[in-house]
């Protein structure tokens, strides 16, 4: 939906750039925001009236020159055993994610503690020589795939002792592709589009499309639990991922790639989510498809957010095999149709009239689903999920709205960016859960989040979507905004007071405490309440067995301290 | 194609007993057996007159009366806060799993060491208390389920002090039905029958049947990383449990059940394969899922099995959606069409004659597949696959054989039984690997069993076929068989001979250790060989973790130490 909240152009295509991976090489990237230097995504003016409504009138905060922030002069390192930088600029790239205290922060020039140096190893031989060096200095470590953490999940933990940020970058590549097996060898390293672009020259496809897609990881991507955007026909990281080394300070981890295994549990399953604290992946064994012939995604609009998960339930439920669905609730539904009737010109009016019709007023809920493969099988797979969505009392509003999602799906992280500049603060959070908790936990999170400032007399807007479904289950995503004070540590007290009620009321509604951000530093002190003390302590015990001295990453993941604020 | 390896009757119902969830009460489960009382499956005479032609003549070895073997008189206990058993009978039954050694000393009466007692907790405060009382005691915990462990898992442990087999029988049954999320709670204990009945009365399924399903149990599945029979639709284990709880004396695991989660490492997966080594799992959230309106399982046969594996490996990595696939070898498939065949009476030199002109000869190779859902889905669906299977030079048998084996699937593990009793031993043992490395790992297996006797001047007769296939590569299945020495100690070592040359031959080829059979104590050696040092020792961290006095079955999965002899 994030697509149709934009003033840009919609896609003249008509199908999707990445399934061309036309992804050219792009410029710089932006330091202190999302994404390449000269690139953006502004709001749309349905968009910025519906925030107007709900927020009230608001003011751009000042900006400042994050390249001209005042840095502490590096702290002295022994030789690292690979190639090292102390640029500032790189010191100044590597000291946070992209989460919303990060982007405050760093916008007026306020970023906190940098790492003294960035190491680059370029082989497994020299990310260990990195790891022991730094357990001899008593360096902390935190591994850096494509620092896009919304988590505090590569951020400089606390301390006064020397901090290296090793990036993964000259770990990239394919490295060897399996194709009768469809399994390609990658360094971890390798971001979202250089994959693709190297699986597409040997008809290969990963399928997996987070957001954060043109700057992630694939160590990222394992290490924090990703989902992409097409996870139902995918499935997420986790199911993707045959085999991987992970390399600790006392040890490595080489698990080879089987389709399937009884030896054992499965310690694939303790590195996925492991965010850097067990060790740093350095190579995975990717399960890979031959490319999709056809990619549609089409969208109907339901008249209920109820009807809507019935029907989205009943279709990962039946015979219809999918690759996408996402369900947008009626705020979300709503901005996005304004914008797409007003592109109707002379016919909105018409097209209001017929949607009321059929029976679809203020409260509709706009699905998209999507499908991939032969000609025949996607022809085939839609015309099944347009029955069963008939059935559902679903309109058919054709692949206008899919055609547009899939050309913009990962320009929407910019649109935070472009709101800030208008006093705007926004922010996504996300859980999952049961498809029978699912209508009561939204509407606890989104009670949740409205109400989080109301003792500063503050409202927070609020859209959600569920958008990746599950036999026993679904994610829900929810995007907020509020007015954005113009002081960083005021804005981002503002934020931990809404992620703070956000949160417990996810875990107290029975969701998880993320489907796809990761734990982090900022989800850390809720973790107890998932997994039970029980497991934290075995996640302790595995840590202590493969980085004694603790010196990854340790302020995430099983650090209960709250680092909101930080 | 076990099915047509017996001389039973073929199933005149035309579909599965299992479906209709028929399995009648059943009489006592046999001591020293498979099974239960008064039931069996002969072997055919095909398989009789392949086994004479490739092992030589063979002899019934001497049999004893288990019930009379004398038993040391229990060692004292502490009160077990739980009901106790001391019985002869129930030490005798709980004294070893189903492996080949088991059964081979079981029938001459010389069970070797057993329980000293059996304790039935009934709920998680039982199984915690009595995992207490054993800490305090000083007694080792075997947790039992079905009792079905082909690997060594539920055998009494060496040493001298007392032990206590915990069986999970108490702890059974359908405790919550979710029909909206399709999520099941059930006690670890439950058999597979009981849980379908369960279950069919609620309309569902969960779709999985391993071979040993009439007697083995959720929580079994659940720590041996079981997979099902239809495993190809349904997933394994690992798929299907949603959420457990396991009981350790050092602490309780809680893992809500969640569609997905992003929450840090999945510890659901530790818990899937650790063997009763990290705690008791008392119960489970299982996903489950409507029950199929059909279920067909159609047959056709390859000229060979190199055509046979790039047909299955075409049908997975493609559109068709199956639930099942089996292709046997050209030795298991020559043993079952001469049965199916010679069924056909005065037509049999006829129906060769056609195979014959279709390409089949002497090397042809059958396949099973299945589909289940919706009557529109199973059509379409296995037309789909017989029009791939065409171009793949399939010829189709149509769904005789199915039929046959959906009625046997579950009473092959009888004939084991069946064949000692004329001194033929047999066992299976199984792997997987990447399709790329299948055809040649199905070699070296079959090679290393074959030779394995050499040096004693005996020969192995070997059946293989692949039963659960995956996108990335397939598992591989073998059966074994040699002449039975008379004495028990000589058929062990004969049979240890042959399953360190599989194993080693398995390990080096690229296999998985275990695709479904786990690792219990006799495969636990080459596990070093599969997670490398650093892996045994992250589950040894666990295990430490979770059982800090190592009470909970300490020789499998983790003990180093060769106990294929014991």
């Amino acid at each position: 939906m994030g697509c149709l909240l934009s003033a840009g152009s919609p896609c003249k295509l008509g199908h999707c750039p990445l399934r061309d991976v036309r992804v050219a090489d792009r410029g710089q990237r932006r330091l202190g925001g999302w994404g390449f230097e000269g690139e953006g995504f502004p709001p749309s003016a349905a968009l910025l009236a519906w925030l107007d409504a709900h927020l009230g009138a608001t003011a751009p905060p000042p900006a400042g020159d994050l390249t001209q922030a005042p840095l502490e002069a590096p702290r002295p390192l022994p030789p690292l055993a690979a190639a090292v930088s102390t640029t500032s600029r790189d010191r100044l790239v590597h000291a946070r994610g992209q989460g919303f205290p990060d982007l405050v922060r760093m916008r007026v020039g306020t970023v906190g503690r940098v790492p003294d140096a960035i190491v680059y190893p370029a082989s497994d031989t020299e990310t260990e020589a990195v790891l022991h060096a730094c357990v001899r200095a008593g360096a902390l470590v935190v591994p850096w795939g494509g620092g896009t953490s919304v988590t505090g999940g590569v951020n400089v933990p606390p301390g006064d002792g020397p901090v290296v940020s090793l990036d993964l970058t000259r770990l990239a590549g394919l490295v060897a592709l399996d194709a009768t097996s469809g399994l390609a060898a990658v360094g971890a390293g390798t971001l979202g589009p250089a994959l693709e672009r190297a699986l597409a020259a040997r008809g290969f496809t990963l399928g997996h499309f987070p957001q954060s897609w043109e700057l992630s990881s694939v160590g990222g991507w394992i290490v924090t639990r990703s989902s992409g955007q097409e996870s139902l026909g995918y499935g997420s990281i986790d199911d993707l991922v045959a085999g991987l080394t992970l390399i600790a300070p006392a040890g490595r981890l080489d698990l080879p790639a089987c389709p399937a295994s009884a030896a054992g549990p499965d310690l694939r399953e303790l590195v996925l989510g492991s965010e850097g604290r067990l060790g740093v992946v350095t190579r995975a064994t990717l399960r890979v498809r031959p490319r999709p012939e056809r990619v549609v995604v089409t969208g109907v609009v339901f008249p209920t957010w109820e009807a809507g998960l019935e029907a989205a339930r009943a279709l990962v439920q039946g015979e219809v095999r999918l690759t996408l669905l996402r369900l947008s609730d009626e705020p979300e539904t709503q901005v996005a149709m304004t914008l797409g009737l007003s592109r109707l010109g002379a016919l909105a009016p018409l097209a209001h009239r017929w949607l009321a019709f059929r029976g679809v007023r203020d409260r509709g809920c706009l699905m998209l689903v999507g499908a991939a493969g032969s000609e025949p099988h996607v022809r085939r797979t839609l015309a099944g999920a347009r029955a069963l969505l008939r059935r559902h009392r679903a309109v058919n509003l054709g692949t206008g709205p899919g055609r547009t999602w899939l050309a913009d799906r990962f320009r929407h992280p910019y649109l935070r960016d472009a709101l800030l500049d208008r006093g705007i603060a926004t922010d996504t959070l996300e859980t999952a859960a049961p498809w029978s908790g699912v209508p009561a936990l939204a509407r606890a999170v989104r009670a949740a989040l409205a109400g989080a400032l109301q003792r500063e007399r503050e409202r927070v807007a609020v859209l959600c979507h569920v958008s990746h479904p599950y036999l026993d289950g679904a994610s829900l995503y929810f995007t907020f905004f509020f007015r954005c004070p113009a002081d960083p540590d005021a804005a981002v007290a503002r934020w931990a007071t809404i992620k703070r009620a956000a949160t417990t009321a996810i875990v107290a509604g029975g969701g998880t405490l993320s489907h796809h951000h990761g734990v982090g530093a900022w989800h850390a002190p809720w973790l107890v309440r998932e997994i039970g003390q029980t497991g934290v302590d075995l996640l302790r015990a595995a840590a202590a067995r493969l980085d004694p001295t603790g010196i990854l990453n340790p302020h995430v993941l099983l650090d209960p301290t709250d680092r909101l604020e930080s």
